[in-house]
């Protein structure tokens, strides 16, 4: 953890080494993915099975065996504890009537002359969704990214989530069943990624695929991308909080280190005006590390990324959360509405004492999925728009033709395309 | 050309290989792109000036010197021929009027218990837009994507246009200057896709980038995606037609010439379940081809891109159609509303005998930057939306804490996440 002051004059810089964060291509990783790819889409469902018994040391005689029947996603669902399952319906139905808001609709007008523009919104045919497994099996992002592709109308949602040893975890096929996903295999990898780009005999090719993984199931999506769409390769996660320091330190403290228990390279960023909030939240973190399940990366991502900032004012701190565009933004001050005017760049904005982040992570509604290492400057949630597409629709009558025609015409010959030019004036009017 | 019959046994195949095209990656290229933009993330102004003068043969003693007046903005617009002033005036007014209707707006709901939800909605701070220079140096390329930029209220777009030799065309400033661009600077190349996502002393830090370019700009757009927003990797221009056979042949010869001659891998593809037509179209093809300035580029795409599929009905044209994903899509037909249902993916419609592609890609008012090589199935034209981004707000008042965080308690319990279920149970009320 370190501490920085706005008012010493390598400020800038040190907030630059604090968030400067590059993916990073590795070239031997981007090798091995390349061959799964090749292998996946020439020899499909073979080379699947073939990885999944080498990496998840998974055997079947079929891809077919690998499809979690519907039936077993039903079961899962029922066999959870009432209180899992209340939990879970939940934050599916929050969600859900949260995304609901987001659809887009398609519109039309028409111009005087009979000419009709427009822009028709459809939803993608076919979605897949990556789902890690193991440990990191985490229901809360199968229902994040499930629902708002359900919300805006895909037809089939195809889900895969690797199954080392023939381990699969309940809640997420519970949260497959409530999330409404249609079919289920239980493939990881590169090798789910392919199968999901190209198609196999069984798998069938999706349209666009979404979900987290680890860096060879992001560096297969890098590389697919552009013959299916896929949503951001998501970096570590972040927490910013800017905090008035009239709220309890043990509270501010937890949430920051709920960032840390993420990963190792998580990132926990208080900044405050109020230098007495950051020492004491500084103590509370040192108190309440040793009292975490997942400690050791807690501690590691707060020693190694974490930080305590001073500024002058809220203006200040403001300012400097824009320019580092959090993707989790908690705003612990009595008055968040009145900074909300001077922060542009965040995923999400947890506003006041009471919105603790995790809130958001499960329950509250929005999406989880956020833009990060900064690129909420240029980029969204997930949401039901990462679903639906646009068509432009353009009629033109005769009237209009003719008329649009002359300036196309003109344009196209500016530009030098003699057959637009022409195209265009074939629908001008003769003797005009 | 070839002609496929869609009764013919290998017609998938054969429709699999038409269109199936991956841009691949040039290690070469790669390596020389990753050089330029690690020169100039170290070295800044110093590194664009040097490449300038290699590739550009464009020599000045600072980047300064490389950037465009306002005044010259302005009087390349005033010094225009009329009616090309005229002409894109026109474009500009009906592309923003167009664009004006995309804008999305911010909003916000309450619940019972005082909770709040909402998703704000915010232009991008600022944006790099890339002008091939040359002879391919397109101003209505300039006005399609400044102008979504600034109806969706993007503060300030600096465009970047190379003038190899010093050559620059006044049609692309006197577009600039109508779409409202803020700042030029006569760049190009990967350097220039370096300069703005990484900002040097005289040219800003975008964040994003988006246009045209050749391999080295699009394989530097790749590269960069991440620290900045990009726009979709363009490939080749398609066009598909959709007749019914009474068409005149001229004009669906002309429309699919329009797409050959932009470059040689431009694909036009023609579908008619009248095998008259197809016929037809093709003599028409071949009488106009010598007639184009760009002959040579359009009767190599033509020779080896072009496809004309006789199919049994209307219903199979459209389903062939869809399975495309073409960027461009005309219904020359007498009821194109009526096949419109079964279309789900492509860039734009142009509806019935009078709607030329080519008045859209000037006129009409939707944008021409459309998805290519089957990427509609996924993606969506330039928009205001892709200047725009969401950030998720939540505010949980203190009963809604309570609730929402008893739910989120659990879930992060099974989901392993000890902060995360404490942070919660924080804001959980004592004693309930």
């Amino acid at each position: 953890m370190i501490r920085l002051d706005s008012r010493t004059p390598d400020f800038d810089q040190a907030l630059r080494r604090l968030t400067d964060w590059d993916a990073g291509l590795d070239p031997a990783v981007e090798a091995t993915v390349r061959d799964v790819l090749h292998a996946v889409r020439e020899q499909g469902d073979r080379a699947v099975l073939d990885y999944t018994q080498r990496f998840d040391r998974l055997r079947a005689n079929s891809l077919a065996e690998l499809e979690v029947p519907r039936a077993k996603l039903r079961e899962a669902l029922a066999g959870l504890a009432p209180a899992d399952r209340e939990a879970l319906a939940l934050a599916a139905e929050r969600i859900r009537s949260y995304h609901e808001r987001q659809v887009a609709e398609s519109w039309e007008y028409s111009e005087a002359d009979g000419t009709r523009l427009g822009q028709r919104v459809t939803p993608l045919a076919r979605v897949g969704i990556y789902v890690p497994g193991g440990k990191a099996a985490y229901p809360s992002s199968v229902l994040m990214n499930a629902i708002p592709a359900k919300v805006a109308g895909v037809a089939e949602i195809i889900m895969v989530v690797p199954a080392p040893g023939g381990e699969l975890n309940p809640l997420v096929l519970a949260a497959a069943e409530l999330a409404g996903v249609d079919r289920v295999f239980t493939i990881g990898g590169a090798q789910a990624v392919a199968a999901l780009a190209y198609g196999t005999e069984t798998v069938p090719a999706v349209d666009k695929i979404v979900g987290p993984g680890n860096i060879y199931v992001a560096t297969a999506k890098r590389m697919v991308f552009g013959r299916v769409g896929i949503d951001m390769i998501a970096g570590p996660s972040e927490i910013l909080v800017i905090s008035d320091g009239q709220t309890d330190p043990d509270w501010l403290a937890m949430d920051l280190l709920s960032q840390a228990e993420h990963d190792e390279q998580a990132q926990s960023i208080l900044i405050s005006w109020d230098a007495d909030c950051l020492t004491r939240v500084a103590a509370s973190v040192d108190k309440l590390l040793p009292t975490l399940e997942r400690e050791a990366i807690a501690r590691q991502a707060w020693d190694s990324r974490a930080a305590l900032i001073l500024v002058r004012d809220a203006a200040e701190a403001c300012a400097v959360a824009d320019r580092i565009a959090p993707e989790h933004l908690e705003l612990s001050v009595a008055d968040p509405d009145a900074l909300l005017p001077a922060l542009h760049n965040a995923g999400a904005v947890f506003m006041g004492r009471y919105t603790a982040e995790a809130l958001g992570d499960y329950v509250a509604g929005p999406n989880h999925v956020l833009p990060t290492a900064g690129s909420a400057r240029f980029s969204s949630p997930l949401g039901v728009y990462d679903f639906q597409k646009r068509t432009s629709i353009i009629y033109a009558s005769a009237v209009g033709a003719d008329q649009l025609g002359r300036a196309a015409k003109r344009l196209a010959e500016g530009e030098g395309l003699t057959a637009h030019a022409r195209s265009a004036a074939y629908r001008i009017r003769e003797g005009q």
